[in-house]
């Protein structure tokens, strides 16, 4: 299981310092120092120029979120956003369409620019988004190729601005449960879209409240007195003057939390008719007569592979995520190498907050998680480009991209939402001024954790994917027994641990699982197999409590299910959190600059070690720490941490954020200047001898 | 040190059920059940009337936010709502201040109806509070009687709107190191204020963008060049016009991430005089010649007592976070009990998000941790009201008082921050939108957890404390024989379980500390002694640890600090968790009524395990819970959520928050309304034939 023969990455890096006062400082850090331009480069991952034309367009004052403007201005702003987009000469919104209509078929790469526009407004990422990632998207994915001729051009270009209706207020991310209909009527050949109740509107759509003149809307399909489930029909909204068509009707959802340049609304429509063509057709006709077809015989199947079409919403969350977390890591980072708060050992010099070991804590590790957030996204990428370009779209494929997307984007939205607040409060009051740009970053950042699929329920499809693919892998492995006995050792190990007392499980630990993660230090190979032991033996214990579900009645089965959903949904974080380390260890082998491997290789032991401290409590009640070795965690962390403390900057500097994508006053030298001016006044008066006596030192002179 | 013979709350409530499907419906508990008027009554705790009448004020539409506002008209409506609250009859905000003056020297009933403004608007909560809990409470508390009466009543009755300028730029929670200077001139017997440089700028100052006429100025006090450290000045600021005054300037601080509606700005000073009588002189004097005198020798005493004068803005921003959080949470909780979700065992009915084990997880477990904030901030205010009464103002109860402030402030403050964000997901999109509220408290609540003291910097001082005491108690108990020997005890027995392998270390364990841990169940003896021995080995591994700073050189002392801050806020936290299940345990032991108390034992209960799970991996690494003990956790904590399901919204009613305080559409009805439509259709077309066939039936026909 543990085939890594990589050296720890601390040894590579400098000694430790047996005096915990020497810290080196940070413009002379001594041995490996980080080769910036060479990790920026290599960040910049397999489609560099899309990302960095991406990043420079997402600098440009026109995409920036003006603060200053009202919710119906900001509105506008965003719609002219996604017009100049529209307008780019080198059509980046257009990747992902066929070349025969002007695109490049391009997958991978125009996610990886299209994340960058965080940078600029998460409003217009989201709006692009809608516009070009899901109204689009659904022609491009669901359509026949007829259809994408005819439809698709409007909707690149912009002339017919779209929205995605698929949610109803009455189900969020439960979308095959959704009410809205489309009925057959062979006598005009014509689909009749309804809203039959208030539930079922369409709610929350992007566009939808002004701009849209057309949506993609999901609706039960009924032909012949027969419902053949959800399907998708390109339905036109509003005309040319943005007035509703007959028959249409909606709302404006209002004020949000965030996203606030996105007019998000609601839709409903009233026996609105639409042409037999404009059924979404890929995996669904309906014949002049009414007859249902469709390639997927299996509904679920069907509906699983139209829902699977859309996946790229999650990949592009995914990436933002991280965008988003790296501003606001750069801005905390900068400020809290500059900003001194309390005195130092030195009465002349405050300590910057960044020598604080708690500030260390609060940033570093969230700056390794991001590091590990960039380099699972690019693997998510590679899976994505692959499946979607045709050169490795395997049904397998296709699920392992699910699964894979469903994990990250549901830990790294969470994680992009703790990482702002934590920067946020890291800059204290200033960080809650809009012109320190955090909180409002983290407002926009918010409805991530919610939509295209609510995390907890995307987090229990990966749980569930895992606990089948083990469950599988059991049955095939019957006919090996060597497989099949390793996993039964697995069970067996664990059945022991959980019922001996604690110094039979001691021994227990001793013999079975202690071996690999018994060194000084936890190397890479201690690491991999803590993290994949973990992931594992949960998802061990998780598929054996389902199993009586499977012959009990539905209220007992529920009831099983029920006992085991919260460590269903915690072993799927596992999941995410290991895939991220493997990308993150393979990315730190694959780095040829020796300084920055050691650097990188100590930040991804920081994320590990975080990993496995925030989890301790399984660990050790598991076996699979002793409380020696858990207790080392935290002075391992505290001395990696210290040991990095010099290449923080860095590690910053090479996501390639520029003071136009920051745009945080207290991130671009305004902290710096004042303390200068602070500094000088002190120095004149000591000079002058106009400083005042401290009263202690008078005191004392007077008794 | 475990003295309670209190029986597990768990054993009074209904008997665990052995079948896990079977599980009560919420409106026909068996066994014990909540006297929702009686637990109501009790919440409101020492000062009911009061605490009611902010309440019943506080659900009136004149004290709402309104979230159309601009901020300009916000700012000024929440000025409005200032003028109200001074011109109330009964003169509510008035409660603290002397009765000479119209007051009634009542500062713990004043400020528990203060707390509930929250529910109107955080940003009114914040203005008013700037005004008269931090402005006028200066003058109360840092001036004379003479002061009190002539600047007092301006600043009551708001025809003087005050600033409480102590908050540097340069200097945030760091208010020994703030710039800004007031010399004195004997020959004019005038105090020069005066800001020598940018980083000296008052910053982030409620009322002093706009409405502020005068202010508390905090500034250096220097005379015959002595500097006598931070003393208080009143200085009037504007005209009547709003216009600065001579030498006094300024800036707006903008938009914010939350509080829109309180004027936050900079000041500053060009050598802007005020008379020695302004000077404000409770711990401080000087004389017409400049001679300073203090009642107070110790300069860093007499800082702390005047700071520590000010602490009721950490006891009501406590008392704050837990209105926010039961505002955040009834909303989730009412949602989820009506909100139907994907398929049940039931093929008619979808379960609803109560029903579901993560959903439970996620709001149980912070309803519990909601009232254990809630009686904390009752004894909170106890003490606050003797110190501040004079029946209990010891030096002793000032640092208890303090250290209690500032534990629960930044712990309670954070948890209202995390809360609001999980019932903001909780709720989905429609946690989203500004009309279900939650978003929009959540960015107001935002700045609490850095005001009033940064949070960080607030948990030190509790952990300085705790390392103060713990080395003190040592110290004392050297004279006395057993004591000595206990504390001894504590540490051989700890320093074994550290160094030992973890055989050795299992019978440590089982020798030392596992009595009081080994019951079947985690009854409240059992919770005591884990919590209690986890904050006093904390501390005792801290306090050995900064113990060779003493004697180390100034920038190795500075080293071994850092080596153990993030140890030293650990603690402090767990402090703070720990007064929290002492509060909890003493109300349900108070409590009468046997329904509601069993209720609340469990409830306390899951607060107990709630706070040992999240920090399983100490207990195991330090030998106080054994792995099969530390297992059993996840599945009791199951356990307790799923018997306390059906009594949940009766724990959230007795809240007494209604519609008009909660003003959230999702939690008022209008979902039920839109299911019960939704379900009528149904029913209506299967009984009119009108349902169409599901595609798999008709398959099965066709084959």
């Amino acid at each position: 299981m543990t085939t890594t023969t990589e050296p720890s990455a601390v040894d590579e890096l400098v000694e430790p310092t047996t005096d915990l006062a020497e810290q080196e400082p940070a413009s002379h850090p001594r041995g490996p120092h980080v080769d910036v331009a060479a990790l920026h480069d290599a960040l910049l991952g397999r489609w560099p120029q899309w990302r960095a034309a991406a990043r420079a367009r997402a600098a440009q004052p026109e995409f920036w979120k003006d603060e200053s403007l009202t919710t119906a201005e900001h509105r506008e702003r965003v719609l002219g956003q996604c017009r100049l987009m529209a307008a780019d000469p080198q059509h980046q919104s257009w990747l992902a369409f066929p070349e025969r209509l002007g695109g490049r078929d391009a997958h991978g790469a125009n996610l990886a620019g299209f994340e960058e526009f965080v940078s600029g407004d998460p409003s217009l990422q989201i709006k692009a988004g809608v516009q070009w990632g899901l109204f689009a998207a659904a022609i491009l994915h669901l359509g026949t190729p007829e259809q994408q001729d005819r439809l698709l051009p409007g909707a690149m270009d912009l002339s017919v601005p779209g929205s995605f209706a698929m949610t109803e207020t009455g189900h969020g991310s439960d979308v095959a449960a959704i009410g809205t209909t489309a009925t057959y009527d062979p006598d005009t050949e014509e689909f009749v879209i309804h809203t039959p109740f208030r539930a079922a509107w369409k709610d929350y759509l992007g566009n939808a409240a002004l701009h849209a003149t057309a949506a993609t809307v999901f609706a039960r399909l009924i032909t012949g007195g027969v419902d053949y489930g959800v399907h998708c029909f390109y339905v036109p909204i509003r005309d040319a003057e943005g007035h509703f068509l007959p028959g249409v009707g909606g709302d404006d959802d209002g004020l949000k939390g965030g996203l606030r340049g996105v007019d998000n609304g609601r839709l409903w429509f009233d026996h609105v008719r639409v042409p037999r063509a404009d059924l979404l057709a890929r995996y669904g006709q309906v014949a002049a007569d009414g007859t249902y077809t469709s390639p997927i015989d299996s509904p679920g199947r069907r509906f699983f592979t139209m829902l699977g079409a859309l996946v790229q919403g999650r990949v592009s969350l995914d990436g933002a995520a991280g965008v988003a977390s790296r501003i606001g890591l750069a801005i905390a980072t900068r400020y809290a190498a500059e900003r001194r708060q309390f005195a130092s050992a030195s009465p002349d010099e405050e300590v910057v907050l960044l020598d604080y070991a708690t500030h260390r804590r609060r940033l570093i590790p969230r700056i390794a998680e991001t590091y590990a957030l960039h380099y699972a996204h690019e693997r998510l990428l590679d899976l994505f480009d692959d499946v979607f370009s045709g050169r490795g779209d395997t049904p397998e494929q296709r699920q392992d991209l699910e699964t894979m997307a469903a994990a990250l984007k549901a830990t790294s939205t969470e994680f992009a939402l703790t990482t702002l607040q934590e920067c946020r409060e890291a800059c204290g009051g200033a960080g809650f001024l809009t012109e320190n740009r955090i909180t409002s970053l983290r407002a926009d950042l918010d409805v991530y954790a919610t939509f295209e699929g609510d995390n907890t329920v995307l987090l229990q499809l990966v749980g569930k994917r895992l606990v089948g693919d083990y469950a599988a892998s059991l049955g095939a492995q019957v006919a090996t027994a060597p497989g099949k006995a390793r996993f039964v050792l697995g069970q067996v190990a664990d059945a022991a641990l959980h019922k001996a007392p604690l110094r039979r499980a001691a021994q227990a630990v001793a013999d079975v699982v202690a071996p690999p993660t018994r060194g000084a230090h936890f190397d890479a190979d201690a690491q991999r197999a803590l993290l994949t032991e973990r992931v594992e033996a949960k998802v061990a214990a998780v598929t054996l409590g389902l199993r009586p579900a499977r012959k009990a009645d539905p209220a007992t089965g529920q009831a099983i299910f029920d006992r085991h959903q919260v460590a269903l949904i915690d072993a799927a974080r596992s999941h995410a959190e290991l895939v991220r380390w493997d990308a993150f260890t393979a990315a730190v082998e694959a780095t040829k600059d020796v300084g920055t491997r050691a650097v990188l290789g100590v930040l991804r032991d920081v994320y590990a070690l975080s990993v496995i401290e925030r989890d301790l409590g399984w660990f050790l009640a598991h076996g699979r720490l002793s409380g020696a070795r858990a207790r080392a965690v935290e002075s391992e962390l505290h001395t990696l941490l210290r040991r990095l403390r010099p290449h923080v900057l860095d590690l910053v500097d090479a996501w390639g954020l520029g003071d136009d994508h920051l745009r945080a006053a207290i991130a671009t030298g305004a902290e710096r200047e004042r303390q200068d001016e602070a500094r000088a006044y002190h120095e004149a008066q000591r000079a002058s001898g106009a400083a005042p006596t401290p009263e202690k030192a008078f005191k004392a002179r007077a008794r």
